[in-house]
């Protein structure tokens, strides 16, 4: 028993009934994935995660990572063993290019991949989580000869890969970095900086470590338009150790199975990826992929914690019911029978089955796009950034009311859940901030074109609240209305003053991420309407709580966008310090 | 350097502009608090727990408390000398009574104290913390031998105290408690029982420990209505070792300095303190202090993490100003150009300020109440719940939102700011959980009394409003009419169906969390406007930000109330679990 149980059954409803998956591959280039085949897959992951990494999970925030003397890394017990493990395996190669020993298969399953790794054991995840992203990047970017070099050995899992962007004094502000890539004539670059924050940028999972580095070549211009890419693995093709360390690692709140490393390049050699001073657009790929992968972790940690909160709740005999009592011969009723427990069960059910709807359908757009159809393209880019910030934002909220359900017993950690608090803060922060993500959401995504992909979301909504049963129907109506209204507030405003972006963007992502939960929830309402089974029923309920208690948010969120910048920057930057 | 700063001008400025201290004091007993005195002491508080208590705070957090094998427990490096400290300074005693050698001061002096104990070092807090709440216990219930025998080492603080209420089964639910008691025939009571979450229930500041314990005496009714309480001090008078121990500490997400204890006591000798069968209503002599302590303590996180938020974005340079910068020489602006970062900020600053004369406010009210004030004690009675709740909910997402600021420096140990997000999150939850808080507001002291109080507390909004300058007063009425047709659907409703008050609950402790904050805001508002200086140029900015973001929340808590039950119950139980 780890608390919990992959959701296989809400996750096949999504991908086959609402998603339509089975009829869809068509368009993506993969065709093969039936009901039958879907079901033994999403089986199969979540058992692996159940049996396999769950059970690693306390012990990984127990015990942490331990640097020694040598600058090696041990990972917590049972970490090496579970990774050959995932390795034989092959989950991990599920969607990764066939090309280079990959499944090839659709996005979308990636996705239930991340989802139940990162509910079984985050710190774990942070290891291969990182694969997809880096094989795409060098895929996109690299030479031939990386590609032939690296590829197959970091889609098998043999290798595993970082990305060394963040150094001390340079956080979102990429620019300003100063580890250099000096060439060496013979097509190899000696790279010496300092990187912090490097997710498994040392351990004793792999043999080799594949880092993809941002650096500056003598001479780049100034700013982020002078960063280049590197490939510097630990170990070189010549079986030589590489000259860079890891220095140190973090003592963080949370994730503590997943080292974050200190790393020092002492002109470690590194070959250039993809265009001189291209660096942050081939990093991007990466990015991106890793910043739904966060969202997803967001949606993770809140489903871990429902798990826990509903047995917590279900067998804790506290307190007797308003209404209806539960169990009358006993003292006292569970506590499912008050209703703010309930409140905080419902609002986690609506935001993990809703945002699991969403960020499946996002993943399917991927493959589309992937297929030419910019449209989708365009979707994913505009639910991206909403994605990582509002999922990881609810995530860790959904964490926060999953502890209190526990009570006093919440907060010791003993039962597990205050782990996932801890964990769960992190997503928030890391792969863009997510104010950082509003603001890529407001200036690149809307302003940038006008708001025409905004527009087309906001049609797809549309659509899916005229079919929606009434109780749904009208909440979504009304918070689409707030939606257009803002947009248009942005468009007629963000121009007046440079700021009035800034100072709306954190509630405008706010008001897509409850928008776009609630379009999936007209879909799934709309799917159950009429039905007459338990889990129907139950859907309908949960859509109609979503509508009557999220949607309204919206309001409050379009209140803020238009109070704009003037008040919000009038203090005085002395002032801000008490006396 | 701790990173706090004790915000004595803001306290001062409350104090003396906004609730009139000075000129106040006849009505409660006290004269002699000029604007001098308070100015001293709000200073001499101050220094002491920068000098004294906040050099404690990272020590806590990394040691924690120690038990040993013989049951003893070793607190913190540094915090036996500090406690010592504080009991020769004296500043525990302010507002104890002088009867027991206590400075018998107006309560609002206490709340200054809370606030920056809290601030400094919440584990040390924990300690002396409980002394008011006790002592006014034993004042209320006990005997004159017991008052002679405990009350001057508890005043003075030679001695300290504990709430032993919590059993492994019965949290909230005290009813269902197991502890018993036994006359003896000469006056004691035999105390036989499992206590756990007992803060400083062992440790080494002082020579002796007053538990004051909630049992069951023979043939006790069952159910609350059959609790007596007991006080069973550590040490007995003849200086022989009570037949108590501590059997374990618990391993807690923050709060470390604070011993949790589960308690073991084996036939310990106790005196029964007031009538028997009506602990319950001695103890919440002590709850209530401890109640609103805790409001005080979310105060004080948010404080605490606002001025390391503040130091932080003033000194990091990242990004560049989309409007002016602040520093157009460097390649990058401090990050208080961003108006994300204002924007978290601002919030910060709105609720801390509001939120410290709120309590403030209160907290003169219950030296109103002891002088006979009934509507002062109605009021005091409607608002704990609220400062309770709303302070602990807003004092965590503060911390939660000031630790964004850092980056990603905020998930590392270093930086101190995510202690503070661990520390802040315990006060949610103990002295009764939040949505508990909640149903007291809506049952006890609305529904009960046909919403009197309720109405009295936004006829005192209203006045304030009605005073208020254009920015804040259309945004505080509009807040006032949700509350006010909140306040009637409960009455009409909430006798519809058992539910409906528990549903909107949560909502509404809120909605009046949200309304009373801004309420002061339109006090000190009123206070700003036409004055020239920079403070209270600072104080209309921070008003209007409240007003513009802060309050139009009250629109969506009313929407969640007025959803009812019906929806949120229709789950059957057995739905929530995943399969």
């Amino acid at each position: 028993m780890t608390g919990w149980t992959a959701p296989v059954r809400d996750t096949l409803f999504v991908l086959t009934e609402i998603l339509g998956v089975p009829d869809q591959q068509a368009l993506h280039g993969y065709d093969g994935l039936d009901a039958t085949t879907l079901d033994a897959l999403c089986e199969g992951m979540g058992r692996f995660c159940e049996d396999v990494i769950a059970p690693l999970n306390r012990v990984a925030d127990a015990q942490g990572c331990t640097r020694h003397a040598d600058g090696s890394v041990t990972t917590p017990q049972g970490f090496p063993e579970a990774y050959a493990m995932l390795v034989e395996a092959g989950w991990q190669t599920l969607t990764l290019p066939e090309q280079y020993g990959g499944q090839g298969m659709p996005h979308v399953l990636g996705t239930v991949f991340e989802e139940y790794m990162n509910s079984a054991c985050p710190g774990f995840m942070m290891y291969p989580g990182i694969l997809p992203g880096a094989t795409s990047t060098v895929m996109a970017a690299g030479s031939e000869h990386l590609k032939d070099t690296y590829l197959p050995k970091m889609v098998s899992g043999e290798w595993l890969a970082t990305m060394a962007l963040t150094e001390a004094h340079a956080g979102t502000d990429l620019g300003l970095m100063r580890t250099r890539a000096e060439p060496r004539g013979n097509g190899t670059y000696a790279v010496t900086g300092e990187k912090i924050f490097i997710s498994g940028g040392e351990h004793d999972l792999t043999a080799n470590i594949v880092h993809l580095v941002l650096a500056r070549l003598p001479d780049a211009p100034a700013g982020s338009r002078g960063i280049s890419l590197f490939l510097v693995p630990k170990v070189l093709p010549d079986g030589e150790r590489n000259t860079l360390a890891c220095a140190g690692i973090e003592h963080k709140m949370g994730l503590n199975g997943s080292a974050t490393c200190a790393m020092h390049f002492d002109g470690a050699t590194g070959w250039l990826v993809g265009e001189a001073n291209a660096g942050l657009g081939a990093m991007f790929i990466m990015m991106n992929a890793a910043r739904l992968g966060v969202g997803v972790q967001g949606l993770a940690n809140a489903e871990h914690a429902y798990q826990r909160a509903v047995s917590y709740a279900t067998e804790r005999m506290q307190g007797r019911a308003a209404g209806p009592r539960s169990d009358p011969d006993e003292a006292a009723d569970s506590l499912l029978v008050h209703p703010d427990v309930r409140r905080m069960l419902m609002d986690a059910r609506a935001f993990t089955e809703g945002f699991r709807a969403l960020v499946l359908w996002t993943a399917m757009q991927i493959d589309r796009a992937h297929g030419g159809d910019a449209e989708a393209d365009a979707l994913v880019g505009f639910l991206t950034p909403v994605i990582k910030a509002y999922g990881t934002d609810r995530g860790f909220e959904t964490a926060v009311a999953m502890q209190q359900v526990f009570g006093g017993h919440g907060y010791v950690k003993e039962w597990g859940i205050e782990q996932i608090v801890r964990d769960a803060r992190i997503g928030m922060i890391y792969e863009g901030a997510n104010g950082v993500q509003a603001m890529d959401l407001v200036n690149r995504k809307v302003l940038r074109e006008g708001g025409k992909t905004a527009r087309l979301f906001f049609d797809l909504v549309e659509k899916a609240a005229y079919e929606a049963p009434d109780g749904v129907r009208r909440p979504l109506r009304d918070s689409l209305e707030d939606a257009r209204l803002t947009l248009a507030w942005f468009l007629a405003h963000a121009g007046e003053d440079p700021d009035n972006a800034g100072a709306g963007a954190y509630a405008f992502m706010q008001m897509i991420g409850v928008l776009a939960t609630g379009w999936m929830w007209a879909k799934m309402a709309r799917w159950a309407e009429g039905r007459d089974d338990d889990f129907a029923r139950a859907k309908s309920i949960t859509a109609r709580h979503y509508a009557e208690r999220a949607l309204p948010e919206t309001a409050v969120l379009r209140r803020r966008v238009e109070a704009g910048s003037e008040n919000l920057m009038a203090l005085p930057a002395e002032a801000f310090a008490r006396s």
